[in-house]
This record gives structure tokens, sequence and C-alpha cells, in this order.
């Protein structure tokens, strides 16, 4: 392709009206974007998404992950952390669930897409 | 809090059955955490917000930003390349817009999530 696709300057050129926006406030911001990191890497995505599929207890993911306890309890420990998932303890179970609606459609959300989008390239 | 939320083993407490999980292909689950882990920082999730709102031209956004032209380029470049974002060029413009809904959802979503998390705390 001989047209570059760099970025250049557009003074030239009036826009038209564009809506107001609204900038979320800097620590919901950062909130956001420790969540997204949090759930950024393969397996803790992993996790999420059996999580989408309703609560699940540590032992039961460890052994469906074919992983140690310790490995996955970590995993969930750094997902609290940034609030993607809540606990109960129940005798001697911890159960692990998302923590809202959003968090599930999210998981779902950037799975499909990446599925179409993995199938296209 | 005297009681430990520590992860313990649960052998002795059968769960119920589970719905099976069909796990996503590896190269699907790697894709989607590239992006996410794109997103997750705050100066490049409040440009796919902005996007959200529709296509914008990279002047603009750096305007918008009061940021650098070369500094919200390469934050573009990246989103670009995790497939975040799409562009096409038009006379002296670049033009970005979002990928598709799925993306438009997942930045609302983890907002909406972040804004009714950061106020709870």
């Amino acid at each position: 392709m001989s047209e570059s696709l760099e970025d250049e300057a557009c003074n030239d050129e009036i826009h038209p009206p564009r809506p107001t926006f609204a900038a979320p406030p800097e620590d919901v911001l950062e909130n956001a974007a420790l969540m997204l990191s949090a759930a950024g890497d393969p397996a803790r995505l992993r996790l999420l998404l059996r999580l989408a599929d309703g609560e699940r207890c540590v032992t039961e993911l460890a052994e469906a992950e074919g992983e140690k306890l310790a490995t996955v309890s970590a995993r969930l420990k750094l997902l609290h952390g940034a609030r993607l998932v809540t606990r109960r303890r129940e005798a001697k179970h911890v159960h692990y669930s998302l923590t809202d609606g959003h968090i599930v459609s999210l998981v779902r959300d950037i799975l499909e897409h990446a599925a179409e989008d993995t199938v296209s390239i």
C-alpha cells in the first residue's frame, strides 16, 4: 500500500459538532483499568469464564483447571483484589462468584469478540 | 474477623453436578487477554470511552485529551494492535472507531461497574 497510515494533524478541516464527553473521574478510570488488567491474563480469564456459569469453590476450580490449589487460589486472590470476584466461606469451602452482571457481560463479550477476531485472522 | 478466609481443600463435601464447561481454544483466550490488557490502562481506556461515542480523528482526540499528537497516536496504535479499534484514512485524517459493538459494551460495562464500586469503597 503506497498510502501511509501515519497520523497527521488535521487543522485544515472542520469537524462536525461532537456531543459533550462526560469524562469519568480519574479514580473510576483507574479502578476500571485495574479490573481490565487483572482480567487480562489467559489463566485468570479462564477462571472468570468458569465463574460466569455460577459460583464455584476453589477446590473444584483447581481440579477443573488441573492446577494446584495454591496456584488457583493466588489467581483468585488477585481477581478478588480487583473486585472482579466475591467470596464467601461455608464450612471448609471458600466459594467464589463474579461480582455482578457487568463482569459476566464483560467476560462473555470479550470472548465472543476474540473468537470472531481469531477466526478472521 | 476471627474466621480466616484462607482457601482450604473441600474433599469431604460433594458438589452438585455442574454444567459442562466449554473452554474456549487457547488462542482465543490469549487474544481476549491481550485485548483486556491493552484496555487496562487509564489513558487508553479514556480513549476507548471517547470512541464509544463514535468515530474520532487523531487530532481531535489529542486536543480533547490535552496531549501531544504523538502520545495519543502511540496509544491508538497499541489499541489498534490489539484490534480494539479500527482506522480509516480520509485525506489528511486518520479516523479511529471501536471495532464493534462488543467493545462498546465492554468499555461501558467496566466503567459502570467501576463507578458503582468506587462509590461504595
